[in-house]
């Protein structure tokens, strides 16, 4: 019996108590700046505050700490002891998450990674770039652009979100249709794992048929298998030009349905962006936008965006874009005819969310399908809508199938807003697997959608994700609460 | 005493006494017979030699039994079974592998997927197809082909090789550099686990942040983790023309080094493949082709392919690249003028495998670097060569930095071959992971690299593989043997 107390470590103990992650005492604050130095150790209501929310719906959850840590090592430090006292910690980046990924609901230590805001290495003679994860996607993109090299990847928030955010949720953006997801674009990751060892993941290089992807296994894995610490990603050789074609629908499923008309037809745009017309209406309002006329008649519109480095061959197939959708019931389609004009537009389309959550209370969901079943979608959302009675703004990246569908508050009750509407949007949930799809295409699953799991996945799928976290996080330490219920 | 005993299965007592998998019994073969019907259970010499071999060195391992299942539901009682009773399973494609994957090392069951040959739905509209594993590469190629469709990975097997060996290896292929390997074009996997549950491991979606990418994790992992029984890829609009350049070199190392110089121009060939003067020449001898001078001072070739909608384009690009070529020390370019023509060149390239084995008792390496760490790496291959006294063919698909490096036994004693060679072998896999690669670009580690898999890998990342694979099968019963020593 001596024996059997003896080898039981107090995590142990708390496991078996069931008890909850250890509470942050003063020892902690002490050892965390003994790592990183204390001016990176905040426990002021401040700092903590500012870590408490990120742009998921109005939910707030403070840290007890927030460390900014500087290298992999302080991490590893950090990790090692949280995770052999029982500390929660939720990693950081910029803030910008849709699904709550970077939410500590349960306390402890947000792991604040804004300090690793270094791009490390543009190695231009194999088209890759080194960058920690704090560097905001756009400056990355300027600084690989400045070398005449094209990092993709552009989520609406590229101003603002951080690269390794991108990573851990597997981002998307408009571009995704023509040069794929954030995942197409990673070859190796440097990682601290929930014990304190630090790895990478791949190698970096194009093709890699070496033991078990790694790389991948991260990639979208929310922060909730390892902390990044340096992220390889290979880019491609840059564009020259693009046009950008508006199409103003008076029938929005008709928008969805010349969506794959266009694929169909042969044509890959660089963009293909839907927007119900109170999406761009609330984002013209939200942004002051003028000299965009919008018709009463009109219920929705595609962003068209074609690039490559012949212009006339952009004419070409812009023209015969044109010629596609004009076999749906469209007003005229309005070329940018300016750079000017072109930022504006993707203006307007990149704040459609913030603009919608200016207006009111909402939830967004990030439902995708197999592209041709966009307009059977937008139906189901819209009579799902009716049935649960709840307004929703539809927008997104059509060409994917990746449809975001703002529900907002507006005159709900809080009662229907907290019962009835799970309710429908499990049922929407249902409908988009059923067509083949899932329940996020690029937002994860974070805190929000964890509840939902169940619709897209069986009992043995989520049981063999339970124990991959388990393979890499046994104490549960790192970003509890995400994922999974 | 008595409980203790009572709780322990069969299973456990062989685990317990360090046993190796069980003997095929009769009562095994009467089970299996009345899962697929006795007619789909092997045990006859022919059969059982028939599987007992793949493409890799002139390995033979005798499997016990041999089983053709012929649906999902079938592997799945067969899998419950032989994972209750510890009998080892290993899943065979075509047997074209080339690191031993599918070799049955512990004898017990193969399983056969060759009745699974159904391309099961083309989905024009959403330019995806449903396939059983089954197939071969390149009938489910011309099968979306007439539909107007384009599946690209073009492994140099692919006239006899499986889509579901493919995606177990994550096989690439020349056009691989332009088009992305078979990972890339992996929407949703049907999987029969160890246990004998049928999972799916995504959905049929272009982009997905729906928790741990189970669909990467089964790519590439060589038939370890899950039998494949079902495939969606995605396919994209096909391209009309394409051109073909063969560009003899005097220095082999130039020609490494004018591959990245293309790159670094811009341009992105739709293949970029290097053969070595003995590739080559081999490969001539062997398919007795004509009508391709090689004169004594041409030390390798580069075959460079550019596709495209717009046959101008191509040939601007041809000329451009052309010029890039011309600063080295090279012969003149061909540039191939029929489709019989580039068809005598593509069967070159893609004979050269089956060439060097007819020539002699061969290894093959299967390095892969960062583009443009090419010449450094076929410099390191041959003076390693000298140092061990070992003579290698080289060549493989130079734009993704992939170079097969066929080791030819020729003179060299057994003992040499046996002891010396694995340490130059190691050496050189040491030399690529210094230079940011890893040890297999897109044929797998199967049997034959295990033992190397410590020079990519340090011992955390190992037990994170190990610990992944005991996810999916505690018992060790999925082709046994693969991937880990």
């Amino acid at each position: 019996m001596v024996l059997l107390i003896g080898v039981l470590s107090p995590i142990y103990f708390l496991q078996l108590c069931n008890m909850p992650y250890k509470k942050i005492q003063q020892e902690d604050i002490s050892f965390f700046g003994s790592v990183t130095g204390l001016q990176y150790v905040h426990t002021d209501e401040e700092q903590r505050a500012r870590c408490a929310a990120d742009q998921t719906e109005d939910l707030r959850y403070i840290p007890e700490v927030v460390l900014l840590p500087g290298t992999a090592e302080e991490i590893s430090s950090i990790m090692k002891y949280c995770n052999e006292h029982l500390i929660a910690v939720t990693p950081r980046g910029a803030g910008t998450g849709l699904s709550g990924g970077a939410l500590p609901v349960t306390g402890g230590v947000v792991l604040d990674m804004k300090r690793f805001n270094k791009i490390l290495k543009i190695d231009k003679r194999n088209f890759q770039v080194t960058t920690e994860p704090g560097v905001i996607t756009q400056v990355l993109q300027e600084a690989v652009k400045n070398e005449g090299l094209f990092y993709p990847p552009d989520p609406a928030s590229k101003g603002s979100c951080f690269i390794g955010g991108n990573v851990s949720e597997n981002s998307g953006g408009p571009r995704a249709v023509k040069y794929g997801v954030v995942k197409d674009y990673v070859l190796n990751l440097e990682i601290v794992l929930p014990n304190g060892e630090i790895i990478w993941t791949g190698a970096n290089v194009l093709k890699n048929a070496t033991g078990y992807n790694l790389t991948q296994l991260i990639v979208g894995s929310e922060g909730t298998l390892g902390i990044i610490t340096r992220i390889v990603l290979r880019l491609i050789p840059p564009v020259k030009h693009d046009l950008l074609l508006l199409v103003p629908f008076r029938s929005a499923v008709q928008a969805c349905a010349a969506v794959n008309a266009i694929f169909l037809a042969g044509y890959t745009p660089s963009a293909l962006e839907f927007m119900e017309r109170d999406a761009l209406e609330w984002s013209m309002r939200y942004v002051q936008a003028t000299g965009i006329s919008l018709p009463d008649d009109i219920a929705a519109h595609l962003l068209i965006e074609v690039d490559g480095n012949n212009m006339d061959e952009l004419y070409r197939d812009a023209e015969a874009m044109s010629q596609i959708v004009q076999q749906y019931d469209i007003d005229e389609v309005l070329m940018a005819d300016s750079h000017e004009q072109k930022q504006m537009l993707w203006t307007l389309r990149r704040k459609v969310g913030e603009a919608v959550k200016s207006n009111s209370i909402y939830k967004e969901e990030d439902t995708v399908v197999p592209r041709a079943e966009l307009p059977e979608l937008l139906t189901i959302v819209k009579e799902i809508g009716r049935e649960y009675g709840f307004h929703s703004v539809c927008y997104g990246h059509a060409g994917d199938g990746n449809l975001h569908v703002n529900i907002v508050k507006a005159g709900m009750s809080d009662e229907d807003w907290n019962t009835k509407l799970p309710a429908g949007i499990r049922k929407l949930f249902g409908e988009v697997v059923r067509l083949g799809g899932t329940i996020s295409g690029e937002h994860g699953i974070g805190l929000v959608q964890r509840e939902y799991m169940n619709v897209a996945f069986n009992e043995t799928q989520m049981n063999l994700m339970k124990q991959i976290k388990h393979v890499f996080d046994p104490n549960g330490i790192l970003n509890p609460g995400k994922i999974f219920l």
